[in-house]
């Protein structure tokens, strides 16, 4: 029987994978991804038949894997992180939803790259976070700055996907004026880049300096909430154990 | 040399594990856990030294981790999901610190529930959204109530763990007063159990019939946000793409 798996591969190297997305992979007659990602999977998939495309044909590449598993093969779509995180689950479901597509269909979860961003910073999401993109190509500016502006206020802990465009250079430093309007100035940042991945970078400092650092479209920014601290190379929310 | 590591185990079943994870186990001396997740990665840990405790002995699990270490040790802390969302890993972090303890440590990111539910549910989290928890155990409920009701203003889908307590029945539907301020009453909402795990049960309703379920400790309720919508088994949240 032929199926559709949407399957999370972490944010990195092979060893960031599950079993459960391994053995999807392992079934599969054919693997379907953007190139970055096929790249960090390579050892997994050698000798399967592989379809490789680019950033932004996303759609193009839900359409190609309904088609292949149309024609009665087992197909492993592959996302970064996790696949409901900003990832390829949501689009699927929709062109197969309108192509009235009967195939069989299951998402397999990964490792976020939010979660190994904060696992590389220590414990920073300990309480309650939101996560919000910085990238306007697919939601309007003036919702992501409401909720940016609304996050801070309920200080929650914040992770900021795409911080850095070159089409859009100017997105970051707006965010950081309304996160500097509700958040005080040496609030606690990590920034990692790559996370997990070959060339990771992490940078530990407050809210004020934000400006002073260089972040780019594989960069997570993790903004603390009002009990975070840091010590050493660590970035800690407390939960609010007595310790 | 000795270290620690806390190992996110994921949310379920050990296929949902990474291969980072399992390695961890499998080059510990000792590992230390709460039952539950002690249980959900048995095959992973025979022959292995174990340390099981209860459920509020979170404290104390992170001493034993810590004195284990202090002898020479390899410990492997285990925390259910992602040991970063209400996990073990701020707690480590705090106890090592407070007593000065100088053992190498590292976190190990794993599929957090939330990632794991919305991978049931189809793709309810493909925009910005909150991660809420309702236990006021830690946190002041004024505290919770503030988050939950900007984060509605800010049009996130909300995920809420720990929603049902028997300690705490109140909470819920005071938390689902607060929703229905703020997002329509026809909002898509999941409601996930024990999600990837034995005994697992899958609900999709709407905000304003929440009330009619039944959930607890064990359950996940994601909140969609205004264009979330329901066809069939899955809850999607359009990232926006033209399908």
């Amino acid at each position: 029987m032929s199926w559709i798996k949407v399957v999370g591969i972490g944010p990195g190297s092979s060893e960031d994978l599950t079993f459960r997305a391994a053995k999807a992979l392992k079934d599969s007659d054919v693997v379907v991804g953007y190139t970055t990602y096929i790249n960090l999977i390579k050892p997994l998939i050698e000798g399967k038949m592989v379809i490789v495309s680019g950033m932004r044909d996303e759609v193009e590449r839900c359409r190609k894997a309904l088609e292949l598993a149309g024609k009665g093969l087992k197909v492993s779509l592959v996302s970064g992180g996790d696949p409901g995180v900003y990832g390829m689950a949501g689009l699927l479901l929709e062109v197969a939803l309108k192509g009235g597509a009967q195939t069989e269909i299951e998402v397999i979860p990964g490792v976020s790259a939010v979660n190994s961003a904060a696992a590389i910073l220590g414990a920073p999401l300990m309480q309650d976070f939101a996560v919000v993109s910085l990238s306007d190509h697919l939601v309007p500016w003036e919702v992501i700055e409401k909720r940016l502006s609304l996050a801070a206020q309920a200080d929650f802990v914040i992770a900021i996907y795409n911080p850095g465009s070159s089409e859009r250079p100017e997105n970051l430093s707006r965010a950081w004026e309304i996160l500097m309007r509700h958040k005080k100035p040496d609030t606690p940042v990590g920034i990692v880049r790559k996370a997990s991945r070959e060339g990771q970078s992490v940078a530990i400092t407050r809210l004020d300096k934000l400006p002073e650092y260089n972040v780019d479209m594989s960069t997570i920014v993790v903004v603390g909430g009002e009990s975070t601290f840091i010590s050493g190379r660590w970035i800690i929310t407390p939960r609010g154990y007595r310790v």
